[in-house]
C-alpha cells in the first residue's frame, strides 16, 4: 500500500477511529459511535492521550483513517527489568484488508516500541481469529501464552 | 491464611521481590538479584512506582514477602472506553504455595480495579503453566484469547 501515513491520533480521528471498531462483531464489546456513547469515547481518548504510557495510532491513506492501534508501555520488574510493549486494539478497515495495512502497522509498531528502549512486543488475540493468529505468527509473534480476561 | 497483609511495595522490598522471580524456572527471563542486574531493577522499580498507570504489590506475613503482582491501567476505546486492568507478573513464594495466597492476592487486585473504575480484568500466562491457568479458571476468568510475544 504506497501513501499510506501512520500517525499518532488525534481528536479529529475519533468518529472514524470507533467506525473502524463498529466493522468488529468477534470482539463483541457492541462499540458504535452514537450520541449516547460519544461522551464515553472522549474521556478513553483523554485519558489515553494524557497516559505517558500509551500511544494511539491511526493508519492514514489521503483523508481516510484505514487503520488504527494503540500502544501500552509497560514497566516491569521480569526479564532484568526489561520494558514490554502491548499492542491493543489493531482494527483495518474492512474494505481495505489484506492490502498490506496490518502488516505495516505492525512493523511501525515494532520499531517505535525499539525507540523507546522495549524488549518484548506482546498482544492478545481472541481465540476465534484464526486469521489474526496466522498474520502474527508471520510477523514472528510466538503464540506462547494463554490469554484470560475477566469482566468486572 | 491469616496475617496476610497486601500493600504496595516499597523500596525495601525489592530484593524480596525479585527473589520470588528467581524461583520461577519456567518463564525463563534469568531473572536474579546479582549486583550486575540490580541497577536495571531499581530503575525497572523506579519507572513502575514513577506510573501513574502501573501500581506493584507485595502479599506479606510477619516481615516476610511472601507474593507479589503488578497491576497495569490502561485506558482503552474498545467497549465505550472500559478501563482495563492488566495483571502482570503474578508470584508465590514456592514454599509458601497452596495456601491460598495466590487467591487472596487476585480478590485484592479485583477490588483494587473496581475501586478504579475498571470493567476488565486480563493477564497472560505460559501455555506450560496448567495449573496456574485452572486456578484462574475457578476465579471466574475466561479463557478466551491467545497470548503472542515477539522479542525485540
Amino acid at each position: 500500500m504506497s501513501g499510506l501515513l501512520i500517525r499518532q491520533a488525534g481528536d479529529e480521528d475519533l468518529e472514524a477511529i470507533i467506525r473502524l471498531h463498529e466493522e468488529d462483531e468477534l470482539g463483541s464489546h457492541g462499540d458504535a459511535w452514537t450520541p449516547e456513547n460519544r461522551p464515553a469515547y472522549e474521556a478513553a481518548f483523554e485519558a489515553i492521550t494524557h497516559s505517558s504510557d500509551n500511544e494511539l495510532f491511526v493508519a492514514v491513506t489521503g483523508d481516510e483513517v484505514v487503520g488504527t492501534f494503540q500502544l501500552t508501555f509497560i514497566p516491569n520488574l521480569t526479564g532484568r527489568g526489561a520494558l514490554r510493549v502491548k499492542v491493543e486494539s489493531v482494527k483495518v478497515k474492512a474494505a481495505r484488508r489484506s492490502q498490506g495495512i496490518g502488516a505495516k502497522m505492525m512493523e511501525f509498531a515494532e520499531k517505535y516500541a525499539r525507540t523507546r528502549g522495549a524488549a518484548m512486543l506482546e498482544l492478545s488475540s481472541n481465540k476465534t481469529r484464526t486469521n489474526a493468529h496466522r498474520f502474527y505468527e508471520r510477523l514472528g509473534f510466538a503464540r506462547s501464552h494463554e490469554g484470560f480476561k475477566k469482566r468486572l
